[in-house]
């Protein structure tokens, strides 16, 4: 993996947004999560008349090797039958990318099925699927290079158009599997209680997943070097280190990324692990059900925007939490201050 | 009083709405709140093709006698002040209208100012601001009932220009205190608990309110007879009796009404002791800061869209949550379901 180039964003600023954000015609903080989130908007793009521009969607499908082990409620045709969908415009994701106006791209990172022929699906495809990570590494070094290669160009494709937002979602049936054992991982938290039902498991469902999520841990524990990379390249998903290398890149060109629920957090964890100023880029969108997803977030000091129960994936939490992005960058814009108004400045 | 006649909406349509939503292409349950949310529209309108049309937003307006006891960190001058800053589309309230297609209609009811040649300001006044209630009742029955019918008119005037979806907010300096009042009587929680730090007191500041308080309520309790009329009509602001003639009326003509923050929420409240069905029609948009609203949401049993610490009024918590109504609604109509989708059903 080349490195990337992260650089934290100038707080020189700051003052002067703090500034800007005080003197708007309102009692001091009274706008709350909406002032922190236009303090972040401005320091990322270094101004004070912030905007968001062509905003984009990327949605990647992968397949998952630990599938094959009965840990999801669904069987891996889902992943391909729902990519099919998404094509037609009838999915979960489709819906909030018209509603708030994103440019969606449906992205075959790793999907166990031949999309030939289909229109309205790029082709990026590394395999058809990961491997077990139960008996053997999810995928090569050459595959993980290849693959965070793509997430990278993926973000670029956006920002050569214009975008300096980008919003994340996965489709991949099992990949809440990766993500439990990335975020033991990398949060030291016991691996069970990062493991919950994913799309609907039943409790003898959820004690499987957590037997089989076990062994795989100590097999990897006995036969593999620990480091960070190999934690990803062992458990991850195609689609989940797309979204790494899309994140990274977006982080590095100075884009927002939106980050979805518990994969996503996921993907922007290992992220953080590999570039940790990656994280000022990232605004995150909402917290879900899936057990351990606040605990993954309160490790990186993430407080989401929304809290609705959603645990759909697809970036549906990020993308219904967009409009307060907007709303924050209208108050910056928009609202009068004390001196314009002709306020009385009570505080 | 008129009383209203306002019906629960008729829950045969209930299996129906519910088979609708459970046969989306997802797994059941995982759009979360976006579902009961749907569920509640659906039912309000009694359809399973839910529709949202000319979203409007009522900005009420007024002053509060008790402001001359220094309840308040800010001077009265403030709403009228602000209510002019609304004419020119700098406040809080304007963006998100403009942000969210909400049609605004700024109505004074009892501003402390004469706002006769100014453009923009619909005048409904009753009186300039409400009598102090630490030593006698904040307006008469005439003026009460009069001003329900303001209310309740105001919200006719957007369901015959096709409205059916009511947004309520206010500007009255001090209107915190009427609304601690009224939520310590009617859920019956000590007055000390409803009270807090309105726009930004200060310790003292809030020791001082609650003595002042206090001292109303024991005053009242002396001089009046125990009912919820009079309780309303002793410590309500013109511009609060008159959002719940427009909830009352809105939930009678069956359209769906927003609820902000601390000063709705209370009056929200009211208004169910009156006709405890408007809390059918109701959507709570914002939890905030202000201490003792999740409380009083709890006591409603309201489970509020957001929770980003606004605390600015104006119906600007509500009226941020606007977009997950939306997002509800393209839920239902949009969607496809796991006929049209081809998706193997898995569960």
């Amino acid at each position: 993996m080349k490195p990337f180039c992260i650089e934290a964003p100038d707080t020189a600023l700051l003052p002067a947004i703090r500034e800007k954000i005080n003197n708007l015609n309102k009692p001091k903080g009274s706008l709350g999560r909406l002032e922190t989130l236009a303090e972040q908007v401005c320091l990322v793009q270094q101004t004070l008349t912030p905007l968001l521009c062509h905003p984009c969607h990327l949605l990647l499908g992968g397949d998952h090797g630990i599938e094959r082990e009965g840990v999801s409620v669904s069987p891996r045709e889902v992943t391909w039958q729902q990519m099919l969908n998404f094509t037609r415009g009838g999915g979960g994701v489709n819906m909030f990318c018209r509603q708030h106006g994103f440019k969606l791209r449906i992205v075959d990172v790793g999907v166990d099925y031949d999309f030939t022929g289909v229109e309205g699906i790029l082709n990026r495809k590394v395999a058809r699927g990961t491997r077990n990570f139960l008996y053997e590494p999810a995928m090569t070094q050459e595959e993980f290079d290849r693959t965070i290669d793509i997430g990278a160009a993926l973000c670029d494709d956006c920002y050569d158009e214009g975008c300096n937002i980008l919003c994340i979602g996965e489709m991949g049936i099992a990949n809440t599997s990766p993500s439990s054992i990335w975020m033991s991982q990398f949060c030291h938290i016991p691996l069970d209680e990062c493991i919950g039902a994913g799309a609907g498991l039943d409790t003898p469902g959820i004690r499987h997943k957590k037997e089989i999520l076990a062994k795989a841990l100590e097999n990897y524990a006995l036969n593999s070097q620990h480091s960070t990379l190999n934690i990803l390249k062992h458990f991850g998903g195609f689609e989940m280190i797309a979204a790494i290398g899309a994140m990274l890149r977006a982080a590095e060109r100075k884009m927002l990324v939106m980050v979805d629920g518990f994969i996503m957090s996921a993907c922007a964890l290992a992220a953080m692990q590999l570039e940790p100023h990656v994280r000022d880029f990232m605004i995150f969108g909402h917290c879900g059900d899936e057990s351990g997803h606040r605990r993954m977030l309160d490790a990186m000091h993430a407080e989401p925007l929304l809290c609705l129960g959603l645990r759909l994936g697809e970036g549906t939490g990020a993308l219904c939490a967009y409009p307060i992005i907007e709303s924050a960058v209208r108050m910056v814009n928009e609202m009068n201050n004390f001196d314009n108004a002709n306020i009385t400045k009570y505080f």
